[in-house]
């Protein structure tokens, strides 16, 4: 059997199983990061992500500036998901040596630039030759225990929220994000948000991970959801990933406060697009003309 | 200027007289992990290290069990060099879909027999498709403060001691070493040990990396250095790299202590290879026929 037979979502279920770990690992594999027990009031937070020429980038479209941000950016939306605040981060790097000083120039202003923004420090890192361009990037974040945001706390009743604008991401956006480490704190800080993903595979594959992690359904509205003017289509937009934005829900109460307050002055702007609904009712679209439709999950794997 | 212009070397000096640190950054990049403040009697460790196919490792020679092993065991070393106990890893990897399952399978159980030995908890990572494969593993580790050893802690008079044999590691044990831990914890629970570096890119140019931390000197005996039947040479032994050994500095009142007590019970053995001079004496070999010989660093860059 070969790899891409039971493909990315198999093969992390495949070593999950097997993950067994101690006391003071609060949340292992299955998560936007790892929780980690720390402090009497905090948890740390632990994640990687690994960018790959041609697969995640392409020369020269992503100038190495671009490149750099995107590696360490992508972390930080990590980090945001979960409520958090990034500390300190490690780089390991693989490259071709026949390339400018320049270049490697260009990654480390991409991320430094970010790392200062969000004040936090890039301590250490690993340098390796490769022909095709391999960045991984480890981040070190914190957050209070009760602002926690994990994947598994939707419940039904429950309403659905994301920032910014989803889709056509690919046509540039995905170089040059900002993560939404600033929204995700002032979220956490005045509300209690019951789940957090980042939207990286895209939205309908993601939501889908919250409702896994939560045992919940969901109807979201096709006519609410915020399509960038650079998606494709509806389908695309939904699917396509590499939008970096945030899913959340609350409790329609807590909504209720959230709309009457900071709503209306989220940087990003969020849009509610749907609720949570019991396990049974299942996973739906309901589109332009009031249909209800399944959704089979379609979003953005490697294999 | 191409990077292989300005070398391995060149290229992180570059980035590191760039690098500012927060106040909460004990050591930043310049020793084998970044150190950073945590509790009030311990710090916490953070390293990475990134495996490429081709360039650290050949397939079939390297099995997957043996490529999961090096990858983390690498990272086991760096924190063994700082006195410290691992923790907590993340792995990213980017693999060929078209290979079997087992492969992967492979790569993990190597990864996890030896976290399971050091009692450290994979918790999380990333997976993306690459026709190469790429493995990189951050650690978080810990140390008490008064346990931590640097590079730079070298003083004249030291003596200066390695673990195990040095030399042709190639030919195997580059893949199956078992990370010094075990005596790490030995040396620094009943010594004080002035430096500690794992051996990783040559015995020549990590020792320089001590003294240049340190400013300071060294005269080694070649006589003295446990050069591994595998060697092909003393000159090859001593700059090859991947040894994977401790090279340990301490005072003579503690290196006569260490002599009478522990050193018989080293299960790697440790041996006396020479001293610490001052910075003005330099860096010299003191070869078979009693004759001073400068020595010009040889070890492994990437580049």
């Amino acid at each position: 059997m070969k790899i891409r037979d039971i493909g990315e979502i198999g093969l992390i279920k495949r070593i999950s199983r097997k993950a067994k770990y101690g006391k003071s690992v609060v949340k292992g594999i299955g998560d936007d990061t790892a929780v980690l027990k720390w402090t009497k009031d905090k948890y740390l937070l632990y994640t990687c992500d690994m960018l790959v020429e041609d697969v995640h980038f392409k020369l020269p479209q992503a100038t190495p500036y671009r490149i750099g941000h995107k590696a360490l950016a992508r972390n930080l939306s990590d980090i945001a998901a979960m409520g958090g605040k990034p500390k300190y981060a490690l780089v390991s790097i693989a490259l071709d040596p026949g390339k400018n000083v320049s270049f490697a120039d260009g990654i480390y202003k991409g991320m430094s630039g970010l790392a200062k923004k969000f004040n936090l420090d890039i301590v250490g890192g690993d340098i390796s030759r490769s022909k095709k361009l391999v960045i991984d990037v480890s981040v070190i974040g914190e957050v209070e225990k009760n602002r926690l945001t994990l994947r598994s706390g939707a419940r039904p009743g429950d309403v659905i929220f994301i920032t910014g604008l989803i889709g056509g991401s690919l046509k540039g956006k995905h170089l040059d994000f900002t993560p939404r480490l600033a929204e995700a704190r002032r979220l956490v800080e005045n509300f209690r948000i019951s789940s957090m993903i980042d939207v990286s595979d895209g939205l309908l594959l993601d939501l889908r991970r919250v409702l896994d992690a939560s045992s919940a359904g969901a109807r979201i509205y096709e006519n609410l959801i915020p399509l960038s003017a650079q998606a494709r289509s509806f389908e695309s937009g939904v699917s396509e990933g590499e939008d970096f934005e945030l899913l959340f829900t609350m409790d329609k109460k807590e909504a209720g406060k959230f709309l009457r307050t900071e709503f209306a002055k989220m940087e990003s702007g969020a849009t509610l697009i749907g609720e949570v609904m019991n396990k049974s009712y299942g996973y739906k679209l309901i589109d332009k003309n009031g249909k209800q439709r399944k959704i089979s999950t379609k979003g953005y794997l490697h294999f």
